[in-house]
């Protein structure tokens, strides 16, 4: 299954996902946030949390699960913390607050953690990580979901696909960034195999009933995502819970609504950001040197049979975004008719985009 | 395969183990300190990092891979943050020192990162942990090991098999508490596969040149562990490496030390503990009562085929700890021969051990 790929100029798109989100009743700041938020996400070859959302954003607020204009409230802080609430608003803003609060109490304090809650679907985990380390922090980003996967030994979906991410700053070498779901295999896979009429193998997914399965269509009829390398992938999504869901007070579990299925309700998803500063642990250009050191000692192991080399976490994702710069934002023909879809909900015109 | 299993009175075992550490040169506080740890990761079942370890750092010691008398030396401090150097002394005292002080200045900041270098084994990851969820934080431990896994893609052990643990307190159930290494098996699984003369799947092993492997013996001859869910598992590999060889200004990947197969050369091994306090989110009973809630719903999850029921990350371990309090520590044959080695090493007698 090959899909045709867009190339839409970065500007261009920028603009149309300004004026669509603007047009949905989105303050002009929060819809340059959302959109530099998804296109980044498309640019760096992510395209199933770009873009593509959307459309499903607009949906909920016009559904009435996510306010447009939310502010978000500071619930507690201190020096080192803070707790927000998103005020049941759009995510990426609020969870754009956060991780910038993070960021500038790390500085200060060597180490900082912030919490959000009452919020809702906030992009590619990835893009808060590396935001702490473009300002010469480690950093690391997580959210609860909606349940999707079924705990070690579990036959149900209780607990969710939570993303985790942390991101750490190199010197030759931008970063290392690594964002991950806790699923075997994200559910994208099993819609390709279903397209192209493939089994998928065991361990990858259960159908409605709890029992294993090969076969992909599942994944349309309730089927339940396993965790990766079983209690070890069970464990990190509730480490994710604990602290994005737990701890930031927002929905635990089966409190998270699904805003892809239900989008007027409240999804309650919360997130969690941490922010660690190399300056008070020998320097950041110390730091810098070292990350670079550990990323060429990797490069450097010999490729096993069936690769072509070792590469670390970001590598390819990195290299898609600089020919992104170059050659203007990849946009799936998927992403393409959610576009038009949101353009015709709110009777905007995609002539520029089509251009 | 199955071993005898001695079961030793709480109080005579730690008698036995300081006694051995003094009469190796060990400071009487570290001592019992080393024991604790040593023992409780027994009571919890985790033999390969309890007792049977003790002979081996007191081989450190006398082939002068070890300073047993090691003050560690504080380099850099901040009310939330603290670099610390072990100077070439055993890793757990070190490593207990620093996690108490990550827990102090938690408490008082909301979070606090300490970072230990120039150390060595530190025993189980947990432990550090679960320390920090007994005094109402959620704690964090790891540590970077010599090179024994290869990074996705690679043909050649170029990172360690570091461990990574997290604990977070509970309300009526004590802590969820997760400790794991990043091989899809570890090692300790290939040998028991061997000693039965089975074989193992590929997928868990490359042998010496880099190439797939299903016997188990491989791991007698340079054999290489693969990481857990491929990228997965090499990306928390990468972090954990990041933040206690990289941060913690420890050797990294090929400058760790084996202390196991060259007892004599210092290891320079590096740890990273971190502590966040829910007093700053919201507070410390609403969180109990919380992670109550999450660990309820995991267990009430319907179990898949195979599984008598879903468990909580530790729930095995507390089990056995309480059965271990109630009934003796259990120390596995193997564990009973290194400590009888060790006994020998030192001239102590053993025969309050095996009465």
């Amino acid at each position: 299954m090959s899909e045709r790929i867009h190339r839409i100029p970065q500007a261009r798109l920028r603009a149309f996902c300004e004026t669509l989100f603007r047009a949905g009743g989105i303050p002009s700041d929060d819809a340059a946030t959302i959109a530099e938020a998804l296109i980044r996400t498309d640019m760096r070859g992510i395209h199933s949390h770009g873009v593509i959302r959307s459309a499903r954003y607009l949906d909920c607020i016009r559904a009435g699960g996510i306010k447009a204009a939310a502010t978000p409230v500071i619930l507690q802080e201190s020096p080192a913390t803070v707790a927000i609430s998103a005020d049941g608003g759009l995510g990426i803003p609020a969870a754009t607050k956060a991780n910038q609060m993070v960021i500038a109490k790390a500085k200060k304090c060597g180490v900082a953690v912030g919490t959000v809650s009452h919020s809702d679907h906030y992009g590619a985990a990835g893009l808060y990580a590396l935001a702490c380390a473009d300002e010469g922090l480690v950093g690391f980003s997580m959210s609860n979901t909606c349940p999707l996967v079924a705990p070690f030994g579990g036959a149900k979906a209780t607990i969710g696909n939570n993303p985790f991410s942390y991101a750490a700053p190199g010197g030759k070498y931008r970063a290392v960034l690594f964002d991950i779901c806790m699923s075997v295999v994200a559910s994208g896979k099993m819609i390709i195999a279903a397209a192209n009429g493939e089994k998928i193998p065991y361990g990858w997914l259960l159908d409605s009933e709890g029992r294993p399965t090969d076969d992909p269509n599942a994944i349309y009829h309730d089927g339940i995502l396993l965790p990766f390398a079983a209690h070890k992938g069970y464990g990190f999504a509730m480490m994710v819970e604990l602290l994005s869901g737990v701890m930031a007070n927002a929905g635990i579990t089966e409190d998270v609504n699904s805003w892809n299925t239900i989008p007027g309700r409240d999804a309650n998803t919360g997130h969690c950001f941490m922010a660690v500063s190399p300056e008070f642990f020998g320097g950041l250009d110390n730091f810098r040197r070292r990350t670079d050191l550990l990323i060429e000692r990797m490069k450097a192991t010999p490729p096993a049979e069936g690769f072509d080399c070792v590469r670390y976490p970001g590598e390819i994702e990195f290299a898609k975004e600089a020919d992104a710069e170059a050659n203007g934002v990849p946009v799936p023909e998927a992403s393409m008719a959610e576009l038009r879809r949101a353009a015709g909900l709110l009777s905007i015109s995609t002539a520029e985009l089509e251009a």
